[in-house]
């Protein structure tokens, strides 16, 4: 049975006190709504709509990046829940098969879960996610008989006995997509708000003699994003996790608490993490690979065994082959670098093919721009590339090639050759000497030479 | 009415385990007794007096670099609360209105508790500070009678009844300069100690038929400082306030419990700090700037969508304009950072002023110090300086001109110019190799060449 | 009365998931089984043997580098912890005097423990190490009548009153080192798991009339490391307990939380460490020294009122005498820094001697390796190296001296003179609009020029 999800991502989230949308925001240098759909791809969807209503533009920019196939539908009032599932059904026209419904503010809930939602929906016709409230409080009550979900009920309208009640609503919903929006085409907007509620067709399918039912998960899966303070405790519950994962699975982590992953970091069995490290989106580690103090990974790959920091800097692109080193105050940036090659220190390697075991010295540079266009360096195995080589892409250093200790290399260096171009070096008796003393008597005189 | 302060600061502090004295062991990047200072600012005072003691001439630097304006007071023995405060006499001979006495090294205490204190001061003549205390211990008790404040009791002399009063004396107080000074004449020193108490004008006001009372405050504003493990206590309190005002006001912090904040922070609406930034004193964040992790601020000023970082040193006078970016292991100091203007890589810029729309090469160093002076560097609007250029200041580059890379600038460049300064490269063939050879050669023999 | 000491490190530790032998997984930057060696120091131990197993190769190169007086003992096959003591017999054939079985993943046995233990030993036979457990679980129970050790008996063994028992056994043992072997002999492996059980001797030892009793220590002395999950929790008490050391001892940690020591980090009195900070192994730091924030050490020496950072990283070897400055992006390796000498911004010192009073400009690079050797850099006192130096070691700068900004210096400078080589720049008006011109021309036009 083919499945798809829509992705409710249109609201504002006024209380985020934001110019962004509330969908934007971050969680694992991810947007929220991004692990919505991560979670999603368990029911392995054919198609995937994401509702945007505020900031739309940029939510829908932020889908295409996450994968072009994303359909984007547009709520151009937000006129509540049923209203905004109700602008996916043009997406949807065509499909057969199971829809699921979930919240872009609500990061947590488990691809798990929606699987037992799906095994659910084999013996009943639309399946609720609920949850065992702690502190039940305002949320709505789900009222069940046996493992028939017979209403919601939301709080201001519960008698005694429904608020004691602690199976809440999620407002996840997995139902049949076609039977979905007519059940939708029934709920009205007659109460307080003048809003479509979602949760209005579970009366409305049990009405028309259809049976609903309820799966639960715990809690912590259905928390939502409103403000900043609930962004930053969502981030850390989900660095949290992350952190132990990775420690179950073969990971050194000296200072998990220190340690910040992103939704796809992966780091391979025996990686040994410092203190105070932070993987960007796309970043693998493989295994033995040791990552250093004060290190900032995205986009990358480190082969196993290589060496990474502290006070490294690794930007997309950069390619560590295995048992390669990247040092101190080091910069990488789309650039591969070779097995046992060793970049240790102040260097910035942007747009470069670096063989293996080669070294490059201290205060390397890559001239890759020229303020208009991006050039690349390419540079042997086993070559040396002398300390402060500034190297003008596009140019080549050949295998085995020596570059002299603060030489601009403008042109290619071939295989086995030395590349030299510096001033020679003068020395002037007495003269520093001579200069310090002007220098002091006009300190001494109040001037200050020019 | 007008009113004063009289910060008391000049105690040793001796479960420091310290040479510092007590105030001047920081909190937010201020020392304690600048947080009291700060929080006197809410009843708009005439005149501030420190009284110092031990270490008083260090203390005395740090007032007056807070203020100019701040009148110091020397207690060169001390000899008890009452009698410190006696020595701001002098400094408020001629002053008439109301006094505050707070303590340099209880840092919490609000304005707004202050301005609580205040308001009170016009229904009785003297004011105390109260607070409830969770666990009442060895505090004074605050013994009343409805809102009429009718002694303090030190633990050691309270009844069984007086003990279970969990209203306790944190030692601040109002009341009208000049009656407090003639209190302050009427306390001895026949108790344990042979110490000048301050709460005992209580009593003595009472005796002579003022009227006390005390307003209350929280007991965390109340908490002092006596110990590094309470040092350490105190900034962590602090952290964790700035950190949720920031979040309130708008601002995303990633991981809320590694950014760092001085007293006086500011951070504007969506700016987006990534995990591990330290704030030092007096910086300003622009609405919508990224500061990125492991980011180290002080005394600078970050416009608006400005990104800064990772691995970034802002200091003292660095004032980017919007826009601009600041990338690694890049260090900016007294220099002004045009509209869009980059210094993305391994750059020192110190004593400079970079227009608008420039892009400064990776290490890019401003020579600014010749031993004695320091020189500052100018360079236009939408200037390219290529990589490694040394500007040897004082020198200017003009609008629209460009470095090439490794050049030493010690002349002006026009508008529109190129300077260059750099060695011919030649190549060497073959002679890589033979190096190689020659020193595998001498390893081999056991020798190395000098 | 001689002691010795065996430490069992022989466990493969399957729940770590990991190639890496447990006992050298680390804590504190030192192997676990150093924790225990370094423990039993307390009882000055005449010989120590380090029983390895699994990856017992490197486990005994680990045990050597902490010292090479360390005997390794070999166990081919784990069939217990009686058998794992009973290889370290021929280690101790000819020793007199008592013996402490200590575990290599048991990290926090305190060296006070086992003197309390030693002075036991007076009074009798076998003593063991016991500890009150919260919740004993399946711990092996101590069943003591008075102060007599009668028996230690298995969980799966106990009756249901000695399941009651809080009393449990950590394993750790001390008596006669001959009688221990004695008593290890008559140990079987009649039990479920086929094994030889230390625990036996206790039986065996009263069985012979001899005495046994339980010194008991804290439970979280007896704290064992069996995953990656354990051992990050170990870390953390670990550094908890080091930052409380170190604010006990006058030193200001502005964020203690955020600081990382080593096992034998040594900070004095009014040391100030900033928030994130990394200590490796084998640091010193002196009296009133500033750490500021992003800074990483290892084997190195801070003078007084030296200050380091931000974003520096010392190396083994770095020897800063008092009031040095190293300031940020700088890496600091096998190098004497005098006295007030500043080494201030974006430079790599390496193998180098710099006097007393001397400054190094930014961006100076000590170039020691030549691809086979390193070299060594000497500067005298009160030099001035100017900006971007590049020193080609060996090479000696002398007292007094100045190089030119840019300059890289291949001979020596005697004292008092300047070197400078750096070629002559030349202004081509106009030259950079046209470049730019052309790039943008070529831009417009789909072409990248090469």
């Amino acid at each position: 049975m083919a499945t798809a999800l829509i992705i409710l991502a249109a609201g504002q989230g006024t209380r985020m006190n934001s110019d962004l949308p509330k969908v934007l925001h971050r969680i694992g240098a991810a947007p929220l709504f991004a692990h919505a759909l991560a979670a999603g791809q368990a029911v392995d969807p054919e198609r995937r709509v994401v509702v945007v209503g505020h900031g739309g533009a940029d939510v829908a920019t932020a889908a295409r990046k996450i994968d072009e196939d994303i359909v984007i539908a547009e709520q151009s009032e937000q006129l509540g829940t049923a209203h905004a599932v109700a602008q996916a059904r043009a997406a949807l026209a065509d499909f057969e098969g199971d829809v699921f419904v979930l919240y872009g503010d609500t990061p947590f809930v488990q691809g798990e879960t929606l699987e037992r939602m799906l095994e659910a929906r084999k013996s009943h016709d639309v399946v609720i996610l609920g949850f065992e409230a702690a502190d039940a409080g305002r949320y709505g009550r789900l009222v069940m008989a046996g493992d028939k979900l017979e209403r919601i009920v939301e709080f201001k309208d519960a008698t005694e006995d429904e608020r004691a009640i602690s199976l809440c609503n999620s407002g996840v919903i997995c139902a049949d997509a076609q039977r979905l929006f007519s059940l939708i085409d029934a709920v009205g907007n007659d109460n307080a708000s003048g809003e479509f509620y979602l949760t209005d067709i579970v009366g409305l399918a049990t009405a028309r003699g259809l049976s609903a039912t309820a799966v639960t998960c715990p809690e912590a899966e259905t928390l939502g994003v409103n403000t900043r303070a609930e962004l930053a405790r969502a981030e850390a519950l989900f660095q949290a996790t992350k952190r132990a994962q990775a420690l179950e699975d073969g990971v050194t982590l000296v200072a998990p608490e220190t340690v910040y992953f992103a939704l796809d970091t992966y780091l391979g069995r025996d990686a040994y993490i410092e203190p105070n490290v932070v993987f960007g989106p796309d970043v693998t580690v493989e295994s033995g690979a040791t990552i250093r103090a004060f290190s900032h990974l995205e986009g990358c790959h480190v082969g196993a065994r290589a060496t990474v920091g502290p006070f490294a800097r690794l930007r997309p692109g950069a390619e560590l082959a295995n048992d390669a080193h990247i040092g101190n105050f080091v910069e990488i940036k789309n650039a591969l670098i070779g097995e046992g090659t060793k970049v240790n220190h102040l260097s910035y390697v942007g747009d470069a093919d670096i063989g293996d075991g080669t070294n490059v010295g201290a205060g390397t540079i890559t001239c890759n721009y020229d303020g208009v266009f991006k050039h690349r360096t390419t540079i042997g195995r086993n070559a040396f590339i002398g300390s402060n080589t500034l190297l003008v892409a596009p140019v080549t250093v050949g295998h085995e090639a020596m570059t002299a200790t603060g030489t601009v290399v403008t042109k290619d260096v071939e295989n086995g050759a030395l590349a030299i171009g510096r001033a020679k070096q003068e020395n002037k008796p007495m003269l520093a000497v001579r200069l310090f003393d002007k220098l002091k008597a006009a300190k001494a005189a109040g001037r200050k030479p020019s």
